[in-house]
């Protein structure tokens, strides 16, 4: 049977959530990855590392695997210089942008000092790159303010999460200092699919899914493996009841390899598929993780309606690869 | 208390379906205007003048006021030429762009004979106008189409239905014969609306409601009270679990003329919207209406969240005017 092994694959931008989501949701990564970066933003936000040591107890005690669950520290005004200097990433929320936003940032300006800081001890800024604007604009619109950031901090590590507009793909040519990650429903998806027949909610995320042109700058990257890139699921649960409130997210960690695996080969780019979900992360943030090798193998399997509460990404599908 | 008397106001683009849902939501037209276009988008379609009076009977019975339902015949390649000769408004879909659209024109030169039939008998043609392209592209993309048509068919009075962009609204001075409907939703809403915080399926629709310039541009045309525009409100009722689903279309029938004249007062255009909601359809369509006064009076009502298992447009919020 036709397999792909990959060592200690990682996932540069995961949401574990708290309390039994967390229970349900950590042992799926840890099964399919040897680590991830884990976002902030709980209620409340994660604004210390001893906050952050202790959710990373908590996600430890979740799982039944070898897993390095790296959390991010959440840039707001109460954070203490001592706590950036000890943190590994430092997540940067413009306010409001998406779930657990309403503590970001209202002034980028605000955090000159902690940026400078950050370049000087060698914390990685992880950004949610979303302006105010009109929805379809908000990722382009940033684009000036990641380059701002890239040029007065030019021994910063920047890293444009989730990006999802050819705008801010072209940066990464343009600026030494930034890097991104890519999502897989940004790599599959476009506005059509979300919206373009019936509504699908289940595809709904910020930022938003684009155009086709949008996609092919993306596939761009992943396909070719570009170094200054590495996967980040973004894999967000949302219980069925908030999802049906509208809440933006898309809980795609059930499918991640497995799906990755099938859209590589069906674009003739199985060889790229470690650089962007192994080596490049491991380079980009320096992780040591747990040895781990993960087999996918050529073998079809449907994915569940709904996994404790939550509907995972491609619900009722079959996929044409599995985890071994 | 201030008031706006409104002489036979009507809708020129409605969709009223069939069975209990004509007898739930027929009413409340009916009540707030003297007639309507209504839309032969039922399964099966309505292909020939005896269905279109067949169910023209049907929405009378379900109705308790003086009310003119004209029923627009949907042009499939079933339709008849004796029946276009005898039909006052022609329905194109293309194929597959909306609810019902499953028996649209797959090729619009199909009906070139019908074209020359109805501008010789002086029937209207109305359009949905959406390409099969990217989702937010459709309506531009269509813009060659209704230029190509308005050029041949010279004589034809072409409807462009429930316009959503600018690009559309641009060409009603390029071409003498095309005129265009606009909706309330479209008039209110953008794309952040639908998807720019919380998803708001409720606001889901073709043409999606797009961005701020788009709809800068649909009140430009309809706060001057433009002569080739008319109201036409595209509501659009979808029992709550067909919704649920994804279903495309608003339920805006309950609060039409109330939320116009917020918006028109909001503007400083109340002085247009007489020719919005009544002359300018009666110009276009040269309909003979039942006398009706309709009085709007500033006072405020709240919308309920649900009429007969169907959940309308600004449920829960208060508006500023009542039907008197």
């Amino acid at each position: 049977m036709q397999e792909i092994k990959l060592d200690s694959p990682f996932d540069s931008h995961l949401h574990l959530r708290d309390g039994d989501l967390l229970k349900t949701v950590a042992p799926i990564s840890a099964r399919a990855f040897a680590g991830a970066i884990v976002m902030p933003n709980l209620t409340p936000p994660i604004e210390t590392i001893d906050a952050a040591n202790a959710y990373k107890a908590r996600v430890i005690q979740a799982i039944d695997a070898p897993f390095e669950p790296i959390v991010a520290l959440y840039l707001t005004r109460r954070v203490k210089l001592d706590d950036v200097k000890r943190a590994k990433i430092v997540k940067l929320y413009p306010f409001g942008v998406t779930t657990g936003a309403e503590s970001g940032a209202k002034n980028i300006g605000d955090f000159d000092e902690i940026f400078g800081v950050m370049q000087d001890c060698g914390a990685i800024l992880s950004v949610h790159g979303e302006s105010g604007g009109e929805v379809l604009q908000r990722e382009a619109e940033f684009a000036p303010i990641y380059e701002k950031l890239a040029k007065t901090y030019p021994r910063l590590k920047i890293v444009m999460e989730h990006i999802g507009c050819a705008a801010l793909a072209n940066l990464l040519e343009k600026r030494e200092n930034l890097y991104a990650t890519i999502t897989l429903h940004h790599l599959l998806y476009t506005l059509d699919d979300l919206l373009g027949g019936a509504l699908n909610s289940h595809l709904f995320c910020k930022p938003i899914v684009k155009t086709a042109a949008d996609r092919a700058a993306l596939r761009q990257l992943a396909f070719s493996a570009y170094p200054k890139v590495s996967f980040g699921s973004d894999s967000a649960p949302h219980p069925k009841a908030a999802k049906e409130r509208g809440a933006a997210g898309i809980f795609s960690a059930p499918v991640l390899l497995p799906t990755l695996a099938e859209l590589f080969e069906a674009h003739s780019a199985t060889d790229a598929l470690r650089a962007f979900v192994c080596d490049n992360a491991q380079k980009i943030y320096d992780v040591k993780l747990p040895p781990k090798t993960v087999t996918l193998i050529k073998k079809p399997a449907t994915v569940p309606n709904e996994i404790g509460g939550v509907v995972p990404m491609r619900f009722g599908e079959t996929i044409g690869w599995s985890i071994a």
